[in-house]
């Protein structure tokens, strides 16, 4: 069932266990328990005639303190299909993607979203082949400025002051409109299908931290969650929340989906929010990755599955496997200090050692510390 | 229910969710399916005898290799309570722990162990308070010899070279019976009632693997998994199995103990063993951290639950989270080499950047990289 019949993980749990256990269950898997938003009528009517997924959690309220207020904010995840075929021609492709995104953002407005992410290069089909990538910035300030709300977009852009290379960014577009700035993948995957470092380079913008009117925001774009130190290096600069927006397929990966996003909220202190894309896309060529597989034309199928994690180790159930959706999460940016003064990862992570530890360990001559009888 | 009435996950999926779905549970909770070890019955008896749980899984098995045979192995992990109240003189103390643990070691032997890991500082209570730390040193190796087991033994050492100073160290014996060497808790935590800063500093070891005839091996102790550098440190210097032998309450962590030690298998492909202590553990003095609870004599309930995590993102059930235990686990080592090859981890980590950018991060007047409006 690792295709698009199976719903979700928690749908299946709430079905079969009886209460007491399933709050065990819950308080293991998922930590201090989420309440559900009360959201608008009219958003979960929209969404229904949208026919997409419409979730709305709380995160348990973190302490009250007497010298900052508490900082809630709302963000949105969405995941979605792609409307048309990727043989449909690029021009109606891209304008019905626009469409599809624009009335989920609708929605998410009438939620109360204040930042709002798309999947991973949300605004085209997931493989460049010899399509031109589109750069969206005008739609996204347009979204921006009407709803008052940080939209990050995750997009394919075409580097006309470099020789007009292709990098896998994010944009970040303030509340106001303006375009805040960009960030780069940093790690691109050579991994099966996923032959990404045949198109773009590993990402030369560093860990840079978006301030927004609504906390402290970083992007680490797909394959960098694997890496803890891409998330590690976001959080020193000083990200509260840190979105991963992604593409990645059920075969490969969905048991590792719920553990790193998360983990990286505990070590880091901060919230992730982990996004992918739903279903499957088939493309015109076909190919493969010489690992015995047959050519095919479809990557496999993207399970959805979206989430956040708060630093305090608890999660919100994730959206569908096999549904567009938009998730909304409310949470308290002072539970990230919190967190921080409680479990003291920073103070204890002994930095110093590490960077002089890893820069003799990339050396060509390298003595791994072995120690043999 | 954080304390001793609710037996383990695992008990409670079984029982209530039908096969199909408990499957796919299972394939989203805990990846590849591990299968059930056929253990000796005079394990079974033995451990049955001894009222301790007995558990035995294999991971599913690793490609088969052209220029390799399988490097199939068996780890043992212990979780225990300690058998008298820490009233009791330390040497009936001792004494007892002693006898536990060989009866522990003796199945582990019936069961074709091969490296074993006991708990952090097994050899006495948690709380070193006033009493004099024990090295079992003679102990360890008195077992590792008889069973041709690598022994992993958590103490608590005097080092008498410097100054009579404590340090959180794991003493690793070969299965010659030698000792091969020791590590040091390299992260302190300073959290709530767990104030060991107070009683050892960090650990000045490095981050050492032991070579041994079933494997390269290192011991991540407790509180350091926290530290995804920690971890990835190890795993540079060729670690194929991270032991974390732990000690961790329920109302403090327990959401994170599934994620932990499972995301470092996966970020650095080889396989962890999270070992907690299980039980309630009361002492002479009440302590108190200044954190609003009344002085108290316990730490709360240590919630045992250890498990095997391996770098294709699978992971073993858990012992339970009231018993003393187990848990036997076959795995081959292959499956390192294999995932590294398949996700590249190590080849697309970029540890040169990333040694800079610590490198920076850790001046006094580190600018962190923030992009505002």
């Amino acid at each position: 069932m690792a295709g698009a019949e199976w719903e979700s993980l928690e749908q299946c749990l709430e079905k079969h266990l009886p209460l007491p256990e399933l709050q065990e269950v819950k308080r293991i898997l998922y930590g201090k328990e989420t309440r559900l938003l009360d959201l608008p009528r009219r958003a979960v009517e929209a969404a229904n005639q949208g026919d997409f997924e419409l979730q709305g959690h709380a995160f348990a309220a973190a302490a009250a303190e007497q010298m900052r207020p508490p900082r809630l904010i709302r963000v949105g995840l969405v995941q979605n299909k792609t409307p048309l075929s990727t043989k449909a021609p690029v021009a109606e492709q891209v304008s019905a993607l626009h469409k599809r995104i624009e009335a989920i953002v609708e929605v998410a407005a009438m939620c109360g979203v204040n930042i709002i992410c798309f999947q991973e290069a949300w605004s085209k089909s997931l493989v460049v082949l010899s399509l031109p990538p589109l750069i969206s910035k005008c739609f996204d300030e347009k979204l921006a400025k009407k709803h008052s709300m940080v939209v990050i977009s995750p997009i394919l852009e075409r580097d006309h002051s470099h020789g007009d290379v292709l990098w896998n960014t994010a944009v970040v577009v303030s509340d106001s409109g303006a375009v805040l700035g960009k960030t780069r993948k940093n790690h691109i995957p050579r991994v099966g299908d996923f032959n990404e470092s045949t198109y773009y380079m590993e990402g030369n913008l560093g860990h840079p931290v978006f301030e927004t009117h609504f906390g402290k925001i970083a992007v680490n774009i797909c394959y960098g969650r694997h890496h803890p130190l891409n998330w590690l290096m976001y959080s020193i600069n000083g990200a509260e929340i840190i979105f991963n927006p992604s593409a990645t397929i059920g075969s490969l990966s969905e048991s590792f989906w719920p553990i790193e996003a998360r983990n990286a909220a505990i070590a880091n202190h901060c919230f992730t929010c982990a996004i992918n894309r739903v279903g499957q896309e088939c493309f015109p060529n076909e190919f493969t990755s010489g690992d015995g597989e047959k050519a095919h034309k479809d990557f496999g199928y993207f399970y959805g599955s979206s989430y956040v994690a708060a630093p305090d180790g608890s999660r919100t159930p994730g959206l569908s496997r096999n549904r567009d959706g938009l998730l909304v999460a409310e949470l308290d940016l002072n539970l990230c200090r919190q967190m921080n003064d409680l479990w003291s990862f920073k103070m204890t992570g002994r930095y110093k050692m590490y960077a002089e530890e890893l820069a003799e360990a990339v050396k060509p001559d390298y003595n791994p510390h072995i120690v043999r009888e």
